[in-house]
């Protein structure tokens, strides 16, 4: 194996005006959420899977016990506007290096399909668990802010404050100086916990950027399934609040073991 | 030295329809101490040694006072119906990097001698200082299910919860893109303590999936000694749980201190 | 992209006589500060950016929202006395490795250009909280201490005692190789928060250094609001003081996490 | 700069019978005061520094406030018996890597001046503020051992029972691929503190293997600086055994912030 393994599943793949849509393991999961999602409704096909040296040596385990070598996959939704060419994956690189090598290979590939936009998604850490279904963007180019603003996408100043780390920041930052449009799109999330709720609010702007109709039943039954652990989370919060009233540290401590 | 150095101790091996089995030190060290035994009561025979800048720099010291670096070795244990081609060592690459670049190798030299059936051996973490005799599979290829049911491996939904970390996953990734069928054995163990007794229950599997008879004397009397420490072990449990009843976070964190 | 990217922005750049001088986060980020004081009020010229797997996997968001990959730049300040080169970035490398080889490039970058002495700028951290404009100086070759007194710069036997990590102090190592005489210029801070004030101090010494007049309004504001920050944190340490008065130890923590 | 840079000092140096001593910083610094000593009782010859991306991105600030960028150094010291190449150093690599590449570069050049026989130098930590004089060995080949044993060394079957980490273990593994007989020579310590009388000990041994007499004067002196804070830090330890008779770890972890 190389130091990164790119297999064609399907080759010969032409793509109608195609967007980079990537959907990797971060804060809340939001953005891997949709992009999966997406996936699964819009009937996706697979075109390659990654794997990598810079992937934690790790396989995982499916409901047959059969295992799975960790890796990223790309997958095309036709839609009647785009075609989506989709990434995404089990992990992150797991290395800075790696980061960066991955993140231009995604686009090298992006760039052979025609991609002319891109936006990768993610969470945006709240630390608080009060639901709210805004979605942040950041560009890379803010020509791009306008429209994004028609779809719902709000834009606060030097927002999020310590930046975007990872692929779903990098790819803007790569694309940058290969001259393509890329923003991030960030649901807003407690940063505590897997956030089906939030990818909810992110889904209904891209349904709106691609003009497509995604049922949402899959995730609204995980987003209760979590709004309950939420409600528990909130009351251990209240109690803690009564018994600890100044000890503002020790409370936002014990919320993040349960992350 | 190069970055990984083979050094043949024995040239023009041939091996008799070979299994490729895998026992590095890993939880429990319950893979490492099954191979070993494997290894000591077949009069295996020693075929490379494996160094690495991905090991520890490190050299151990034996009762003589004389050190050997730390390594990797392949043994060849001849039985009626396979080779053995077993390797075992000191340790696991430390870098990531590492993982996978000596994985590949292990299968380059696997595949050399014609290997087609891998079994790589580890321990599955339980939580609980109760023995238990059952040996966990998972598998590269569902094909192998039933055969290792009836050897007396028991296979769970989605378990191990958070994948195979290291060799023992890592081999089942990486042979299952060269098309080898592979499984994972796992004993399972506490996590806390190098468990001869899981590695019983282990050996007893594989006696029956290479219809041979192992002496399991000396892991038998290691597992006497452990047997003590796990009684002295539940005494302070139980002390603890008397005095300490409502922490139960940190009664799991002093038995982590002994592991 | 490769592992050092360097993007020029300007061709056929001429220097006279020029220093360099380096500016990048560090210590109270002193030498940032005053590097990019300097960039700005000497309406200096950028010649260059460099991109590089070493820096995190990081974008930075402006006040549009607009992303922005991590980075070093090169800007040329023009003075009656010597052309300045002026270093500034984002981030330091995040390896050992990459220290040493964006080091030697920006070494490579400031021979090309000339450059026949080098100010690397950083902050020597007293973990105090009482300000002092002392600058304290290390050179790579005693023949430029006597020069630098004059300038204001004091010098200590083994100061600082654990050496100088990171840019700042690779670069006197790195060019010592190269005969280039260089000097790293300390502003003394607490090394607890970002410091205006100490960066004015250094900027004063640059000032005589280059004979230039440099407007510190813009510094002195930042170390007003630095300077009530401060204050309050001395309050809350004297009356720690007076509840912990024998738990030395808790209280410095305390400060750090301020830092 | 190289990923290791070799700067030759002194050209076309022949050596008498050669053998080559290392110590580099590590437990109680023995090995390194230990060779320090040797080199400036010995009036020894420098000949070559070893400049890496391996070793911390650091310089060391001396007495003028001269910068020094962290390197290994190789001596030459002309004794009766035999010629020695010694080599001393700020840091041993900050990576595994590194270890590896760094030592085999160290053979290299020992094999290049014709070295049969290799001492490395260090510390065996006890955990103990209780003195011993014991020099505690062990070899990459058993051959050594009695020759040793007549020199006082000690030793005792798996110990260190941890192995030997870093240089000192790491030039006897490799060093025994290459045929060269190596022993590591431990002077026991305590492993919290920098330990002159320690190294005194390993320095008895080392004259009666060299047959030399050395002034080990200087080492007396910080010695004794030491035996003041150890007899501090006994009675601060027993202090503590009466106030926290049932806490051992507390005790001990308490000892380690001193190291």
């Amino acid at each position: 194996m190389k130091e990164i393994e790119v297999i064609r599943i399907k080759e010969d793949v032409q793509l109608n005006d195609p967007v980079f849509i990537v959907g990797l393991p971060g804060v809340g999961h939001v953005g891997k959420l949709v992009a999966e999602h997406l996936v699964e409704e819009l009937d996706a096909e697979k075109i390659l899977e990654i794997y990598s040296h810079h992937f934690p040596p790790q396989v995982l385990v499916d409901e047959n016990s059969e295992t799975h070598l960790v890796k990223n996959e790309m997958y095309v939704c036709r839609t009647e506007k785009h075609d989506i060419l989709a990434l995404i994956g089990d992990h992150q690189s797991s290395s800075t290096e790696g980061h960066y090598k991955l993140c231009a290979l995604y686009l090298d590939i992006a760039q052979e399909y025609g991609v002319e936009r891109i936006y990768t998604l993610g969470g945006f850490p709240t630390g608080q668990l009060t639901f709210s279904d805004e979605v942040l963007g950041a560009v890379n180019n803010t020509v791009l802010t306008e429209e994004l603003k028609e779809y719902g996408v709000i834009f606060k100043e030097n927002e999020p404050g310590g930046g975007i780390v990872g692929a779903s920041g990098l790819l803007l930052g790569l694309s940058k100086l290969r001259n393509i449009d890329a923003a991030c799109l960030m649901g807003l999330t407690s940063g505590y916990l897997v956030d089906p709720k939030s990818a909810q609010a992110l889904l209904k702007v891209i349904s709106k950027i691609f003009d497509i109709d995604i049922d949402v039943g899959p995730l609204e039954e995980r987003a209760k399934e979590m709004e309950k652990i939420v409600a528990r989370l909130k009351e251990v919060e209240q109690q803690q609040q009564g018994s600890m009233h100044d000890t503002n540290t020790a409370k936002d401590d014990d919320l993040r073991y349960i992350g």
